[in-house]
């Protein structure tokens, strides 16, 4: 398994679900979707373990969303939404990251029907955990992930909670766009997403089985 | 210069900037936008020269937007608007490129304030030319860049017609996101798009000073 430094470097997708967990459609006050959808994060946005902080660009409403990162081992297309186990196998490991959002940014484009890709696009919106190693996560829509801002718990669900599980996910991407080995997949937020400014610190997390996965320990400033 | 086979197997990033030609956002019945707004495209969306047709998804209207294509030479941040120099120097190539769009998903994406992602990133969506020497290119903003569908001329118009020139977009792009060497940048496409269908035969080519650059030819079923 390649370590996240390699996967940074090698990136060339990133591809992230909305409103993949029903509570999180409800606080954002959208439409719970009929079907997945899906936006690019690009590459530039990755800050890797202990490389500093998050930096929230002027007027600016950044906000945190915790989500479970699927790192692609192989190329898949054309997946069948029903093969869990292809699924399952294209998958190299996971990390754990946060989908950081120019949640203002994000909001005005949605009015004008413009893209997202600058309010989820600027440098250091996609801080990382380590590589955790597929044999970490048996299954990985029975794992509970968190995240904390100075020390409040703010996020704290299973992802077993997903509206769209992986399987589905990864058809519906590669149907539309080739996955390529070393791609990465953020499968969405559960709910309790909120601003943080310059100076917070953010902690994350995942645990399986109630016990903490070392590698996917993140903290941010 | 690297060739495009190489710049297609190393970028990692494809940023597009939307309605940067007046007559083309009239024809689209949008709004003149007071600064450039940016969409990504995955790199897994590029079409080498003579690799096969344009695939179109089933269901899709899919329109034809020639482009003058950027490929950064070197990393780039927080542009100064005004620096053309460091804008030119920045760059290693030009290409010419099709931003193929889904133009059913994005209104549909647009009228719901959803992202562009999947109308402009299906496998095939960005047919690219060679890569075109700067030294041909004298003058980015004094090129005239030209799609037929076949055989009937559909776009034609001199890059001068840029409402943000090329230091601008620059300079937005890389104050959200570093460029990174081997990015591409594509710089708005001109009036006259519109749909193709499966078997329609697309050409597209650049002239500076009324002169066809070679390495611009493009055709693509
Ligand atoms: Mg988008
Ligand atoms: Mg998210
Ligand atoms: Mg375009």
């Amino acid at each position: 398994m390649a370590n996240i430094q390699t996967v940074a470097r090698n990136c060339r997708k990133i591809m992230c679900i909305g409103r993949n967990y029903a509570d999180h459609v409800k606080e954002l006050n959208n439409q719970r979707p009929k079907q997945p959808f899906f936006f690019l994060k690009p590459p530039s946005s990755i800050l890797l373990p202990n490389a500093g902080p998050v930096l929230r660009p002027r007027g600016v409403t950044m906000h945190y969303e915790v989500e479970l990162g699927l790192v692609m081992g192989k190329t898949l297309r054309d997946l069948d939404p029903e093969d869990t186990q292809g699924a399952l196998d294209a998958i190299e490991g996971y990390i754990l990251a946060i989908d950081m959002t120019a949640r203002n940014v994000q909001d005005e484009a949605k009015k004008k029907g413009l893209p997202w890709s600058i309010a989820k696009g600027f440098d250091t919106f996609m801080p990382v955990s380590n590589m955790i190693a597929k044999s970490q996560i048996p299954d990985p829509q029975n794992a509970h992930i968190w995240l904390s801002v100075n020390g409040e718990m703010k996020q704290s669900d299973n992802t077993e909670l997903m509206l769209f599980r992986i399987p589905r996910q990864l058809s519906d991407i590669s149907r539309v766009m080739t996955l390529e080995k070393g791609d990465i997949v953020l499968t969405g937020t559960p709910k309790g997403v909120g601003p943080v400014t310059t100076g917070d610190v953010m902690k994350a997390g995942l645990k399986v089985d109630g016990k903490d996965v070392q590698e996917a320990n993140m903290e941010v400033a």
